[in-house]
């Protein structure tokens, strides 16, 4: 088979080529790695990404990484259906959504989803509710777009919105923790409180191949812990 | 005319763009903002960015902003000469690179002109010799492709060039005030230290069109400041 995906349970940036992946219906070697047995830091895997960073796609002997980067290859490389759009504007209109979620959401979010994660809500509450607040600004952006589209960006589910679900899925696990639950407050249920986000969740969840997609180690949590 | 830049001087989000423009040799109405006076914040300007950013590039009644999405859409709707590369596998690595720029180089490099620029250098000297550390570590992985290419990637002057040049000069600009000296022993001069860096520099200096990409007020401060 041609394509190989290195990828970490969990990482949103794998999460969102996963998607793409299946979305194009692409045969792939599916490589998961363990981040806690540092398999991402292998020597095979730091000769194809001196950063070991996941994910890393390899198309026979080409080699990319940056998720975004992955993204606009597999698009080029195979173009049926189209990710980014199915002309110049609708392109530019993908990429400036893409841009603008990675500048002026994402580096809040991330803060908030590892702060749950290692458990650092109390010490950081206030930074982590500013942070919150910014996010909460951007995620109604993205409920106003879904609230007269399907998608976020178009007639069709695209990069933009492979890149921004795995990031929002990250956000409302880490939210549904009890450490995080004042800091989530406004956020969660988002039935209630992004009813076109959480439809929108719904509509990605129910595509075909999903659950290839999803975190093994979200999923085995599931299976073993009553949430 | 089709095609309307807004940008301002010094921002080199903006500057991207103004290289791209001429690269492709595509006549534009240049709309230099005074940030002084507030007007990329003008109610025109937030309408057609709500976050009040430059720079924006209007082709007809169709509006585009963030840079990237600006070099992209520009591409795919003007592709000769092409900025991002000649087929997929060339587009994979041109994208790769300007993302890893922009994650890992272009946080540290903003915070140092940006202290530097506000005077703050002496205060946060410490934080910014680390900054100083992670850029030059990148500025030798670009040293190190240069070294070996004429440019960024492959064998053409591309929009990996193009998003990192302007910072580079940002950098170096910021680097060469008297304020900045200790922070910059390491980095300049640059035909001393990255002598790849400062030929590419060189290089991009003489191509047609640069002049007018050039920041205006750059210029009249070296006019009238000697340096």
């Amino acid at each position: 088979m041609a394509l190989t995906l290195y990828w970490g349970s969990g990482s949103s940036f794998s999460w969102r080529v996963l998607l793409a992946l299946e979305h194009k219906r692409l045969p792939y070697v599916s490589e998961l790695l363990h981040f806690d047995k540092q398999e991402h830091q292998s020597p095979h895997m730091l000769k194809l990404n001196p950063r070991g960073r996941v994910p890393v796609l390899k198309d026979q002997d080409y080699v990319v990484f940056e998720s975004l980067a992955v993204l606009y290859y597999l698009d080029l490389k195979y173009p049926d259906p189209p990710i980014f759009g199915l002309n110049p504007e609708e392109a530019g209109v993908i990429m400036r959504v893409i841009c603008e979620f990675q500048a002026y959401a994402e580096p809040s979010l991330m803060n908030i989803t590892e702060a749950v994660f290692t458990n650092q809500v109390q010490g950081r509450f206030e930074e982590l509710s500013d942070a919150m607040h910014i996010v909460g600004r951007e995620a109604r952006t993205i409920e106003g777009r879904l609230s007269k589209e399907t998608w976020i960006v178009g007639a069709n589910y695209s990069a933009a919105d492979m890149v921004i679900f795995p990031a929002i899925q990250l956000l409302r696990r880490a939210l549904s923790k009890p450490q995080a639950a004042e800091l989530g407050a406004r956020f969660l249920p988002m039935e209630k409180n992004y009813p076109a986000l959480a439809r929108w969740i719904d509509r990605i969840e129910n595509l075909p191949g999903y659950a290839r997609t999803y975190p093994p180690h979200w999923r085995d949590a599931e299976r073993t812990t009553p949430i």
